[in-house]
C-alpha cells in the first residue's frame, strides 16, 4: 500500500511563548509525509528551490518515505513561511518572507505513481488537487485538505475538488466560512449536503468532528502537556488518518474512527516540538502508546 | 437527595444571528436550577426585585425546585443582562442594562437548608461563595464556578475558594487566564497543582475537559444540530452534572465521567432555544435518548 501525500515542503522561521526557530524544515507536505510514514510507505510530490539545504533533503530521507517525487527547481527559491503565536496559542501572524516556487509549481503525477492506493492531498490550488485525484487510476481513499485562501479566491472549483474526494479535511473556522453555517454540526452538514462525501473538520486542541451521510464522530482533543509549537499538527493529523486508513484492510466506519485517533495522537507529538521536529524522531510504538491512553481518557461507558 | 444552586435569576435581552428575545427570563442559577431538576431535588437561593413578574416565578415553579430561598426585594430591580452574538457564536457582546439587586445582595443559606447534600455554586463573589460552602454540614460534593470578572479583582479569594470546593468549573479562555498557561492540559494540571480537587474546563462547542491528581477525562462536544443560543449552556453543564451526581449512589470517578456527559448533553438542549426556555420543556427521557447517542457518536474502540 502506497500513499501520495502532496502539499509544500518549505523553510521556516517560527516564534511561540516557548522559543523561536529560523530556518528550520517545514510545509504541510513534510509534516503530513512524516506523520503517515509511521504508518504505510510514502511517496511524496513537491517541490523545492536550488537553495534547499542538504542537511533538510537528507531528515526526510527515510526508508518509508520516497522522495522520487521531490522536485528540484534551480533556479528558484524554496517557499518560506513565518508565523508568531500569541501566548493561547490558538491565533497567530503569519507572513511569507519568500513565496518560493512552491506557489506557481504544478504538480504532475509521475506515470508509474498512478497505482497509489490513497492519497493525502494538503492544501494547496483545487484545480491542481483535483486533477491529482483524477490522475489516480484506484485509490481506495483520498483525502483533500485546503485553507481560507481558496475559499476566498477560488470557491467554484474548489467545491467541486471537495466532492471529488472522499475526504474533506478542514479547519473548523474556514468550514463554518465556506458552509455559512454557525454549528460544526450544521456546517459539516452542509458540506455533506453540497456533496462532500466525508468531511472532517479539525479543531485543533480540541479534536475533530467527522460528519458523513450515514455517521457521526467526535472525537476530543489529546490532553497537550507540553505544547511548543502548533504548526503542522493539521497536517500530522491528515498525515497519521491517511497513512493508518491506508494499511487497513477495509476502510470501513469504524476503521475511519480509529483513523481519527490515530491522527490525533500524531499530531499531539507534533505540537510538542517547533514544526516537524518531534515527528523525526517518533515511533510507531510511542504512538500506539498514547492511542491506548486517549482510549482510557475518553472512556465513560463499558457497555456499550 | 438535595441539591443547593446559587447565582443570579434575572431578566435578559439576547440577540443572536437567529433572532432576539427581550425581557426574557434568564440568570445562572435558572439554568443551572432547571437542569438539576431533571436529576434531583433543588434548592435555589438566589434574589430577585419588586419588579419581577409573576409568570417568571410560575416558569420556576416546578415539583422538583424548592423556591423557598428565592428571596425578593421589593425595593430593589431584579438584575438584568444583555448579550448580542456574533455570527461564529463564539463571542458575543455584554452589557447589564441594569446592575440589579443580585449584585450587591450576599445570599445566606437558610439553616434548615444546611443539609443540602450537594452545591452548584454559579459565578458569584469567591467570599460568598466559600461562606455558603462553610455553612454546608456535610455535602457530598460541591461545585464552583467562576467568571473572569473575579480572576480580575479578587485572584487571591478566588484561589481560596477554589481550593475549597470539591469541583472547580471553568471556561477555557478563563482557565488559560487564570493558569496563565497556554493549553488546556497544562492550565488544568497548575489549577490543581494549586490546590483545586477537580477541574473541569469548559470548552462550550467542543465539550469539557476534566483534571484532577489522578483522573483524566475528555468529552467532545454534541453535534449541535439546532443551536439557537448558546446563552445559558455553560449553567445548564453544570447544573447537570451536579443534579446527577447528587443521586448517584457513590461518587466514584466513573460516576463523574458520566455526569460530565449528562452535563453536557443537558447544555446541547440549552441551546437550542433561547436562554432556559428549551429547558422548560426538556424531560428526562429526551436527555436519556440522546446520552445513549452520545455514547455512540464518540465510540472508536469495543474492547477497553
Amino acid at each position: 500500500m502506497t500513499l501520495l501525500v502532496t502539499g509544500w515542503v518549505a523553510i521556516d522561521d517560527i516564534e511561540t511563548p516557548f522559543g523561536k526557530v529560523n530556518n528550520s524544515l517545514g510545509g504541510s507536505a513534510t509534516c503530513a509525509a512524516l506523520a503517515a510514514a509511521l504508518f504505510t510507505d510514502v511517496r511524496l510530490l513537491a517541490v523545492v528551490g536550488g537553495d534547499f539545504p542538504d542537511e533538510m533533503r537528507t531528515a526526510l530521507e527515510r526508508p518509508r518515505i520516497d522522495l522520487g517525487g521531490l522536485a528540484t527547481v534551480e533556479e528558484a527559491k524554496t517557499s518560506r513561511w513565518g508565523a508568531r503565536y500569541h501566548y493561547d496559542m490558538n491565533t497567530r501572524d503569519t507572513w511569507y518572507p519568500e513565496l518560493g516556487i512552491s506557489v506557481e509549481w504544478k504538480p504532475v503525477l509521475p506515470p508509474h505513481w498512478r497505482d497509489s492506493t490513497a492519497a493525502c492531498l494538503a492544501a494547496g490550488h483545487p484545480v491542481d488537487q483535483i486533477n491529482l485525484l483524477r490522475a489516480l487510476d484506484a485509490p481506495r481513499i483520498t483525502l483533500v485538505d485546503t485553507i481560507k485562501m481558496f475559499i476566498d479566491d477560488t470557491p467554484g472549483e474548489l467545491r467541486e475538488t471537495l466532492r471529488a474526494a472522499d475526504i474533506v479535511a478542514i479547519n473548523e473556522s474556514e468550514a463554518r466560512m465556506l458552509a455559512q453555517r454557525p454549528s460544526i454540526a450544521q456546517a459539516g452538514r452542509a458540506l455533506v449536503a453540497d456533496g462532500a462525501k466525508n468531511v472532517i473538520i479539525k479543531l485543533g486542541e480540541f479534536g475533530a468532528a467527522f460528519i458523513s451521510g450515514e455517521d457521526y464522530f467526535v472525537a476530543p482533543g489529546y490532553p497537550l502537556e507540553s505544547l511548543v509549537d502548533p504548526t503542522g499538527a493539521g497536517d500530522a493529523f491528515a498525515g497519521g488518518l491517511m497513512g493508518y486508513l491506508d494499511q487497513a484492510n477495509e476502510i470501513t466506519a469504524a476503521e475511519i474512527r480509529r483513523a481519527i485517533i490515530y491522527g490525533s495522537t500524531v499530531a499531539s507529538f507534533c505540537v510538542e516540538g517547533f514544526g516537524p521536529c518531534r515527528l523525526l524522531t517518533l515511533t510507531r510504538d510511542e504512538v500506539e502508546t498514547r492511542y491506548r491512553e486517549f482510549r482510557m481518557l475518553t472512556h465513560f461507558e463499558a457497555e456499550i
